[in-house]
């Protein structure tokens, strides 16, 4: 029998079945017999579609229709959504996520640090898609807190530590800068101590905590050479730059002025979209692809060029890697070729056996990601994983693969490699180099423990 | 005389010349010395580089240091974001755009509709960079109000009109969904009736009235072809879907079947990394690239296969065109080729004569842009703009081009071609076919008028 048609929002029963084929062609079919009758019928569809809908056995949660309080089990309502009417359109006020995705959260490590104003706050990883982080969870590190800093008072300067290097020292404002050639492209930020904690035997609990020193936007700005051109640069003597925060840190960084030749040192403005986050250095960032993002100065006010490296006491004291004789590694800034899985990852739990997208991201401080493989038995095979389009240079790589699960415990791991032929290596491999004293530029394969429970644990395989 | 170290946020003596060569070179120098001696002046370069900074003669609005109340004013204070404390890393809370960019908003066109339910917001455009539309930002066009619904209570339906069509009807809940191959794509969306209000004589302000149904967003789902081949779909018969939105509009419309065999067609969760926005369909929303808005159901909550179109209410009395005959044409879903320059555009104000960077969007429903030219004096001469890569297919694409304003009044537009040569035509070859009685499906050639006082304004050529 058809069912009637019936107002939205009154009460309906239940089809037996999961679904009712006669009822449901019968409906369409009434819709199909002009347009005034589709007219009425269009409700009548929606509340057979809601209702079969809710009926079917193989949904294992409660479906929208909710049973009619203290009324007969087959009688189901529709829910609120389908019948009333919803939220206006936005008139002002900044778009938020669903609070149903309030876990989705940058978050602390306690501990850390000793004040939270030089703390870490970790991106979601576990819970983020695709490539672009949105600015809302993009990964934070301070070193002196942040700031909200007034654009129309902000000067950038363009200087040389000698005369003979920089002809025209010149300030500009933000509107002279948002004039010029601007460009946006995709790159990949990580901190140079992402992972960091695992040097060691310590495997924290979540790819939040392990990898989430780790973001990737669209970034737009103005070649850094397009300014120190209009400056009168003498590119033969100025083989370096520093660049100068603004905040209290005073954040200073070398860069080798062959990166900026190459066009792909940014002064950004822009990012995802937007004006730049305050949090993420609003309203002039440095952003130097490829590189750790301690040199990706925030709040960027000044920019020197000189003959030699710096060695400021962010590239003397910070940032550098203590090597198993002893020694320390400077300027090390390249982030290394890196990937992880997501999905499954650290504290998740895998509903059940059967089939997973396993999904992952791969970078390169050097250029593409060319391939990642993956495994699930603990390295014994590795397959080729599906490398979402466009892999662009130095910039977040997203990877997917399928994988049917036996519900047995197992081992997970992804290795990247990158277009200069580099693989990511394991821990044995890396700790041979790099001991494990470190705190900096760690890239080692990761792996996941998938135990039978379904439970994910982050484990070190030495 | 190299200035004394100088604790931060003391007064500080401004140099009288725009930048004091020795100063800066002996401060750097007292740095090159050795760790220790550089760990003293860092505070040092930091204080000399900012009232360097504020004293320069080329910078036209007060300088980040501040004169200190009463006294010298070449006596400067560096401000507080360069000395104090700032605010710690996010332990919660999702992070919002700064305080200077409150203007950045979604805005609703007053009148547009009787209810702000099924009203308009408009993305501001004007004040965008790059291709991704942050969330935030993301236009609304709602048909009965938006919902935050219940992940865990939301079912997809997929079902035939005719059991010969598909052999088993399922219903997938979201962990479901969630579990299959995932994929990851830039899409732009238009909605049909952007640019709607310009059939007419109607030049409305600003490229977010006139444009600003637009967004553009990294979407991560499930191809719709993978859930049908689970259903056993016949698809010889079955040449066309219906998507069904949960919503109280009942959003229904019809997706040629060839589309989803592209593997184009997504059943997307997943914008710009994170799960949809509650505005934009959270948590299902149908992804079909390259049409227009209507056809993205939110909440997508059925999937039916059929034989034939539906003709439902949504494509029968609602975007569907009206033709110069007094005819209407229907299914004319496909977004052609366009584009628009976002900066100057209306409303905005040119600073000044002299060189600017000219930055606008251009995209087409059927593939990728291959070329946009500009002009800058309203048509006689066209130059090739610059198209920031990765040009997608089906996606945003945004463009620059160099200009220097001689400060007299002109015209400025730009004219998109895609990959299957079709040209963005004029106002006059446009309304030539589709006359000027439309509501939908206007991609014209944009016209903004610089005056020589440098303020834009929207004007039409006939």
């Amino acid at each position: 029998m058809p069912p009637n048609p019936t107002p939205p929002g009154r009460l309906l029963k239940a089809p037996e079945n999961f679904i009712d084929p006669d009822g449901v062609r019968t409906v369409f079919g009434q819709a199909r017999q002009g347009r005034r009758d589709f007219i009425r019928s269009a409700f009548v569809s929606a509340t057979a579609g809601a209702a079969a809908l809710a009926a079917a056995p193989r949904a294992r949660a409660q479906a929208n229709p909710v049973p009619a309080a203290g009324g007969d089990p087959n009688i189901l309502q529709l829910p609120a959504h389908s019948t009333g009417l919803g939220q206006p359109v936005a008139t002002d006020g900044y778009g938020k996520p669903s609070q149903y995705e309030g876990n989705v959260q940058r978050r602390q490590s306690p501990g850390l640090t000793q004040t939270a104003q030089s703390s870490v706050s970790f991106a979601p990883l576990q819970s983020l898609f695709g490539i672009v982080t949105p600015s809302g969870l993009h990964f934070e590190r301070h070193h002196q807190g942040w700031w909200d800093v007034d654009p129309s008072k902000h000067r950038l300067m363009l200087n040389g530590s000698d005369p003979r290097l920089m002809k025209t020292p010149k300030v500009f404002t933000m509107d002279e800068v948002m004039r010029m050639p601007s460009v946006s492209r995709f790159h990949f930020i990580e901190c140079g101590a992402n992972t960091g904690m695992e040097w060691g035997n310590v495997a924290v609990p979540t790819v939040q905590y392990s990898h989430g020193m780790l973001s990737c936007s669209e970034f737009t700005g103005v070649p850094l050479k397009i300014l120190l051109d209009q400056c009168g640069v003498d590119y033969k003597r100025a083989r370096f730059v520093l660049a100068e925060g603004a905040d209290g840190s005073s954040m200073t960084r070398t860069i080798p002025m062959e990166m900026i030749e190459r066009g792909e040192v940014l002064v950004a403005y822009g990012q995802n979209g937007e004006m730049l986050r305050p949090e993420n250095g609003y309203p002039l960032r440095l952003v130097v692809p490829g590189v750790q993002g301690v040199s990706w100065v925030k709040y960027l006010r000044r920019i020197e060029v000189g003959d030699k490296p710096w060695a400021s006491k962010d590239e003397a004291v910070h940032y550098i890697d203590l090597m198993p004789d002893g020694l320390h590694r400077q300027y090390s800034s390249i982030q290394e070729c890196k990937s992880v899985v997501t999905t499954p990852s650290g504290g998740q739990v895998l509903l059940d056996k059967g089939f997973y997208n396993i999904s992952g991201l791969a970078w390169s401080g050097r250029g593409k990601v060319t391939a990642v493989d993956v495994t699930v038995d603990g390295g014994r095979n590795w397959r080729r994983a599906r490398l979402q389009t466009p892999v662009m240079s130095k910039c977040l790589t997203r990877f997917n693969i399928d994988w049917v699960w036996d519900g047995k415990a197992t081992l997970v791991q992804s290795r990247a490699s990158d277009e200069t032929g580099y693989v990511q290596p394991t821990y044995p491999q890396l700790r041979a180099v790099r001991g494990t004293r470190s705190i900096y530029h760690n890239n080692a394969i990761q792996t996941w423990l998938v135990q039978d429970s379904g439970e994910v644990r982050n484990v070190q395989l030495s």
